[in-house]
C-alpha cells in the first residue's frame, strides 16, 4: 500500500527544511562575500560563471511554460520568462541586461560574459542539470525545484548591504538586479509554494518535490563551489550529502 | 561562405590533439593513484563515485541505439550495452557486476554502491551531461562524445600495474573489469573513429564532434576532482578550460 500523503503543514515543512539546510548561502564563499573578504578577480569569477545560471532561467522557464494547458498559469509564470528577458513597452531591460551591467561593473568586458566561453565546466554542468531536471520532470515537480526562492530574498538584502559596504567600487546603482529581485523571488516563491501545495497531492509526487528541491539547491551550491575552488576560495561539501566514504 | 570542411587527416588529428589534452589521466589525483599514493578511502570513494558512471554507460548506449535507422551500426553498437549489462549466455557477469566485485574488494558494501545514493552531487551533474548531450546531439556527435575511449587503453594499462603493485590488498582478480576493457576500448575507439570519420562531413558537423569530446573530456575530469575534491585529494583545473578571470 502505498504511503499516505504528508498533510499540508507537514509537506512545507518537509520542503523549507530541506531546501534551507542545503541552500547556498550557507556556502564559506558566500559567507566571505559577505564579511567582504573576496578578492576582485574572486568577485569577477563569480559573476561570470552565475552569468551562466541567469542564461538557464529562462529557457528552464520556457520548458515550464510548455508542461501545462492551463492558461492561467502560463499567464503568471511567463512574468518569469519575462523578468530575466525585459519587455519590449519597457525598453527591455530586463534581468539578463541588469546582470550584464553588474559584471561591467565589476570590470568584466561585457561580450566576454555574453559569450560563456570562460564558464566553468563544473558550473556548467550543474546549471544545464537545472534544465534537464525542469525537463524531464512534471509540472508540479519542474514547479518545485524553483522553491529555493523561499530563501532567495533573504540573501539577496544581505548581498545588497555586503556589497554596499565592502565593494563599494563596484557602485550601488549595479546592484539593481540584486534589488528587483527581493520582491520578486517572494512573489514567485509564494506562488511556486501555494502551486506544489495544490498540485502534490501523492506521497509519491511530494517526494518527488522535495527531492527536485534538495537536487536544486545542490546546484547552486555545486555552482558557488566550483567557483571558490577555481579561485582559491574557501570549499564545503554540499550540507546533508551523504557522500562517499 | 561555410568554412570548408577539414580533411580527414586534419579533423583526427583535431579530435585527438583536443581529447588527449583534457584526458583525465594527467589529472593529479590519477597520477597520485597510480604512484600508489591514495588512501584506502580515497580509492573507495573514487570506486563509488565512478560506478555512477558505469550506470549511464547503458543508458546513453542505448539513446545512442535509438537515433539511427541502421540495423547495422544497432548491431555493433548494442555489444557496448551488453558489454555492461552481461548477456544472458555467459551468465550475465557484464561490467556493471565486475565493478561491484571491485567495489566489495575495496572494502565497500555492494547494496550501498548499488543503491547509488552516496554519490556526490558533482559526480551526478557530470555524469548526467554525459547522458543529456548524447541525448540532444545527432549521431555523428554522439558517437563522438565517446572517443575518449582512443585513450583508455593506455591508462587502463598503467591502472592494472599500479593497482597490482600498490594497492596488492584488493587483490588481483577484482581488477577483471580494466581487464576487459583494454581490448573492448580499442575495438570501441577504433569502429568510433571510423564511423566519425566517415559521416561528419561538413565542417560545422566536424566541429561539433569536436566539441563533444572536449565536453567528455571535461566531464570525465570532473569526476575525478569531485572526488579530490571531497577527499581531500589533489584538485586541478581542466587543461584548456578558458575558466574565469
Amino acid at each position: 500500500m502505498p504511503a499516505a500523503p504528508w498533510t499540508e503543514g507537514e509537506f512545507v515543512e518537509r520542503l523549507r527544511t530541506e531546501g534551507q539546510r542545503r541552500y547556498h548561502d550557507q556556502h564559506p564563499f558566500h559567507e566571505l562575500m559577505h564579511e567582504g573578504g573576496l578578492r576582485r578577480e574572486q568577485l569577477q569569477a563569480w559573476t561570470l560563471n552565475r552569468f551562466y545560471y541567469q542564461t538557464r532561467i529562462p529557457i528552464k522557464d520556457a520548458i515550464i511554460l510548455a508542461k501545462t494547458e492551463d492558461a492561467r498559469f502560463r499567464r503568471i509564470w511567463i512574468e518569469r520568462v519575462r523578468d530575466h528577458d525585459g519587455r519590449e513597452e519597457d525598453g527591455a531591460d530586463g534581468g539578463l541586461e541588469l546582470w550584464l551591467r553588474l559584471a561591467e561593473a565589476v570590470g568584466l568586458a561585457r561580450a566576454e560574459v555574453a559569450s560563456l566561453e570562460r564558464v566553468l565546466p563544473g558550473v556548467r554542468f550543474a546549471c544545464d542539470a537545472y534544465v534537464t531536471l525542469c525537463r524531464e520532470s512534471p509540472l508540479v515537480v519542474a514547479v518545485a525545484s524553483s522553491l529555493t526562492e523561499m530563501f532567495a530574498p533573504d540573501l539577496m538584502s544581505k548581498r545588497i548591504a555586503a556589497w554596499e559596504r565592502h565593494y563599494p567600487w563596484v557602485g550601488s546603482e549595479a546592484l539593481a538586479y540584486f534589488r528587483g529581485r527581493v520582491p520578486r523571488a517572494r512573489r514567485d516563491g509564494e506562488f511556486g509554494l501555494a502551486f506544489v501545495v495544490e498540485h502534490a497531492r501523492s506521497r509519491e509526487l511530494q517526494t518527488a518535490c522535495v527531492a527536485a528541491l534538495v537536487k536544486k539547491a545542490q546546484i547552486l551550491w555545486h555552482l558557488v563551489d566550483s567557483v571558490a575552488l577555481a579561485t582559491g576560495g574557501p570549499t564545503a561539501v554540499v550540507p546533508g550529502a551523504l557522500h562517499a566514504p
